[in-house]
């Protein structure tokens, strides 16, 4: 992937902010790489960055147009055509995560033809991947993996891998969804790979590295997800995790969005994730179990992490809240 | 899918039984849609059918022309595209079980169109499946699973089929793969599907229907499958089968191709199952065990079926051999 940074994170109209997590994303974790937000009239979330058109943008050095917006269905909504044409012909390539590829919109395909631009569509790998072959490869792998979705699998991988190469270990983020790809400018959409592929998909998104390389791979879904527990399996299967890090948001009692699916207890996903990830590698282990207590003030936090510590005897953090130089020496001394 | 009948089954040069088990899956299964055989020179294999080139088949019946053979990769062979559109040419449509797509082919799409003819590659569904949701549908389904991919469970589910309806009960046997599409003319070939989807086209594969019909679904794969683990748990998960029946070979000790990787001991293998299948169906339950005794003389069959009979508590048969109609009981009864 060839993407021109930095970027101008194109907002719509959009007017809340979970609909802009794309954008939030990349603004948290890439801030060197955005140059502005240009948000259409009605739209009422702001990310703080400078409010830039895209002639303004590419005046001030912005190489690419982001499609921050993530709504549901993930189709490129026609009211935005005339804005994207826009920053097509002021100069800028266009950076997109959705389900409906760019070039699929005559308007898009013929102005980017037109203007030498480039189109960008993370989701799509345009690859052909070979089935998994189980083999084990060199180097350490550690893999996010969740009682759900949306809970913060990205964002624990990303602030363990900052707090790796802190500590002084070699760690790659490694990116299996759109905005993952969009921060880190590699990896592989791995809800988007055919189903037969997906364990090979994965295999090639972590490849063979040096014995102390660590690898942080994203996690997708949930394995006790109605929807998506496939995907996890062959991320799961694929990745060969040496470590996993389950993430949790203790608040949330039922699966998202599937009312009568209740969250199991976390023993119960614990043994569920040994049981299958030590099909593809026998020393499968715990390494920590990563909370979101973002609804809680630092006593209680504290409480809750130290009341898991206790019942799971795994180090428990909160990947955006705790020091995370322990749970990275408790994971790479075993 | 509108597939015209008769079958003009295609077997090229094929000179391994092994490679033709699309069309010999077809001729056992639906011998009525089976007008004739048209082999190449060099081919070594016989289904028994009429030999007939496209001319002769057209004027005995056939209707299309169904590839038989299944090589590695799943590609279209350069020295067949002359004989297909040789077919076109002689008024025969084209069904394929095939990665590529026939009108990827530029000779076969011309020679279609000039012709009128239909290409139906079966293996690609040509239509976008939701996310799974996990609510419960009308009707019951029995889906076949298996310790590693191509032991039987498609030949365990269209038997099965056969003696639910021979014993009075409405059922219906539910395709998974290009093979089973092929014999039934309907159908999904899961392992095509976009990952995310996964679940979800399962859900599509037997919708809700009478309380007392069987859907009786092909199972893919394997959950203990390094390489097809994910396709097995989405067909599980969507399926939310009532009763798994699960298909092994006795004499297979490790995944096919995959050496290393140990096949399970069954109970095992059952509990995983059933941990996994009671995320969607908290009555899901094993109904029996299908076992292939080809190998074996009529006493040494009958002494393996009851040694794993008395060690699991389930019905073990073989499906090609065993009178299916106490297992049709057992699994109706509950």
């Amino acid at each position: 992937m060839d993407i021109r940074l930095p970027y101008l994170i194109f907002l719509g109209a959009v007017v809340s902010v979970r609909d802009a997590k794309t954008g939030l994303g990349v603004r948290d974790w890439r801030p060197e790489a955005c140059a502005g937000q240009w948000r259409l009239p009605g739209c009422a979330v702001d990310l703080g960055l400078p409010d830039l058109d895209p002639v303004a943008a590419v005046a001030a050095g912005a190489q690419s147009l982001l499609i921050g917006v993530a709504p549901v269905g993930g189709q490129i909504r026609p009211e935005w055509v005339p804005a994207l044409v826009a920053a097509l012909e002021a100069g800028l390539d266009i950076v997109s995560g959705m389900h409906t590829r760019l070039a699929s919109v005559p308007e898009l395909a013929q102005a980017a033809a037109r203007h030498g631009r480039h189109l960008h569509d993370v989701r799509h790998a345009d690859r052909r991947f070979p089935v998994g072959t189980g083999e084990k490869r060199s180097g350490k792998r550690l893999l996010t993996v969740g009682t759900d979705c949306a809970l913060g699998k990205k964002y624990t991988a990303l602030a363990l891998t900052r707090a790796f190469v802190a500590a002084g270990h070699k760690a790659t983020f490694r990116a299996t969804g759109q905005t993952g790809i969009m921060i880190s400018g590699g990896g592989i959409a791995i809800d988007a790979v055919v189903a037969d592929f997906l364990a090979g998909a994965a295999e090639s998104l972590s490849p063979a590295n040096a014995p102390d390389h660590w690898d942080i791979i994203e996690g997708q879904g949930s394995l006790v997800h109605p929807g998506y527990a496939a995907v996890s399996l062959g991320l799961l299967h694929g990745s060969q995790p040496d470590v996993m890090v389950l993430c949790h948001e203790p608040h949330r009692l039922e699966i998202d969005e599937y009312p009568g699916f209740a969250i199991p207890p976390l023993g119960e996903v614990i043994d569920l994730h040994l049981a299958l990830a030590r099909r593809t590698n026998a020393a499968a282990r715990f390494g920590g179990i990563a909370l979101n207590t973002s609804a809680l003030d630092d006593a209680a936090a504290a409480r809750l992490l130290a009341g898991h510590e206790d019942r799971y005897g795994l180090p428990c953090f909160d990947p955006l809240r705790s020091d995370l130089a322990p749970v990275v020496a408790a994971v790479t001394e075993l």
